[in-house]
């Protein structure tokens, strides 16, 4: 990523995070612990990676419609899942970005709720800032909730619970990637591209889905290794935890070596299936790349 | 409710049996368990009151479209909250519907993720049912969203829990009822009256959502009369539960009596509202009676 790139980056990680602020409910809002508690939990750190997604590819065409909103509503679903995840009933992680969970800063309850008025939020957005544009509302609706639905993303967090400890197996390390976190990534390239008005955009569905896809499991491969081999300062979350829990990861079912070169070849894929766009994807391009390079 | 009316009430809760059934992830489609939990809370047992209210009144006028998908996405989130209510973190329950709770029955974790899983599940039945008409998908998305999120069902939620043991103060205790009850059942009267042909229904949008305001209302007052009046084997879950928590229920702040009136105030004041209807509305207002009815 050159300098005017990661500049770029960052401006649109500021956009975005100014769009959270925006469009989430007030604190001052009644019940005010619960809008906080959403609002600490979405809108303070975080790498915005799949909002950031959304936003660059819906940049790639003309912009026909504002992908603010639609950022948000991931982020929410994003935000939703890691509250959720750190409970004491899933992961039972007091840390998350660097700061107290959810359920530490505020208490079980309150995240539990939280978590489920940030998924709700989601929706809340998506209908309400969209409701001029039905067709594009309701597709953006449909993406968020079939990708992170029992199918999607909680599919894939209930088998990687139901997994700990078992004994390692490639196929359900792969059903749990996939699911867990590759579907949110995906949901981010599919809003993203949806924002093109019709016709611009010569991808069909099914590349689109398999851009997702293949930065979806880079991301979630590149995850493990920072994991196996960062230090809880630098991700802001514990490390070394997916092992204390006997989660499967990547690492313990491929090795370091092999895990590598799995995030080269998803990346690849991505990068390849990107040249059919036709169109300048020099960003999303060198943050796929940014991705890659963090490997090292 | 005269016979026939019973016979319809009846015939129209089985349909929405079958449709839950139906439209409900299977049970055998992976992760098993998990599906299987959300089909344990979502179709077995319940009165499906909101997806009756939101049949019977997407009924009054020529039908455009077939309800039963909404029917069915108001039912998931309304189980969902009822998992995630029944959860050690919050009321701590292990009978609901006659049974254990989902908790019980299943896990902790698998329960959060069920209740998760519905809620999202309410929000692809009514992206992918109502993809052919994106105006109503999203304005149904647009109602059951606003309404189960953080300034509605989940608000009222927050605030029932921060008032346990609390000092009593019917300002609360009306917040509380509005946004934990009623708000949903104004969904089913609002999204019921959705189904109707623009132009066919005369009533405003501020009849709808008083409608469904009183109805509701009307609905939680008799919920607190008869967990104060009943055993749990009438009711299928834990009753006199409200007064050990300490919460704050009608009873405690008005007493029998004056609730019983409320009852009534709030159902002739929608028996009234439905006069606007100019329409056969003789099946929402018996069923409007039918509760009234069970005060004694």
């Amino acid at each position: 990523m050159n300098t005017q790139e990661k500049v770029s980056i960052q401006q649109l990680k500021e956009t975005i995070d100014v769009a959270l602020q925006r469009y989430l409910p007030s604190a001052t809002t009644r019940p005010s612990e619960l809008h906080s508690a959403m609002r600490y939990s979405a809108c303070e750190g975080g790498k915005r990676v799949r909002a950031l997604l959304l936003l660059i590819c819906s940049s790639i065409y003309r912009q026909s419609e504002d992908p603010l909103p639609a950022c948000v509503a991931i982020e929410c679903v994003h935000a939703y899942s890691l509250i959720h995840d750190d409970l004491p009933t899933i992961d039972n992680s007091a840390l998350r970005r660097n700061k107290p969970s959810c359920h530490i800063a505020f208490d079980e309850a309150t995240a539990l709720l939280a978590g489920d008025a940030l998924l709700t939020e989601a929706f809340i957005i998506l209908s309400t800032h969209y409701a001029h544009r039905p067709e594009l509302g309701l597709y953006l609706t449909q993406i968020l909730s079939t990708t992170s639905g029992s199918s999607g993303m909680i599919g894939g967090q209930k088998e990687d619970i139901d997994n700990e400890g078992q004994s390692i197996d490639s196929e359900t390390l792969e059903y749990i990637h996939k699911n867990k976190t590759a579907k949110l990534i995906q949901a981010a390239i599919l809003m993203g591209f949806a924002f093109a008005p019709k016709g611009d955009c010569p991808l069909s569905s099914n590349d689109r889905e398999m851009l997702g896809y293949h930065i979806g499991m880079a991301f979630q491969y590149l995850d493990d290794l920072l994991d196996a081999q960062s230090n809880s300062s630098i991700l802001g979350k514990p490390t070394g935890k997916d092992n204390d829990l006997e989660k499967l990861t990547s690492i313990k079912v491929y090795g370091l070596e092999a895990t590598r070169k799995r995030i080269n070849q998803h990346s690849d894929t991505a990068l390849e299936l990107l040249r059919k766009a036709q169109a300048n994807t020099a960003l999303i391009e060198s943050y796929i790349e940014s991705l890659r390079q963090r490997i090292n």
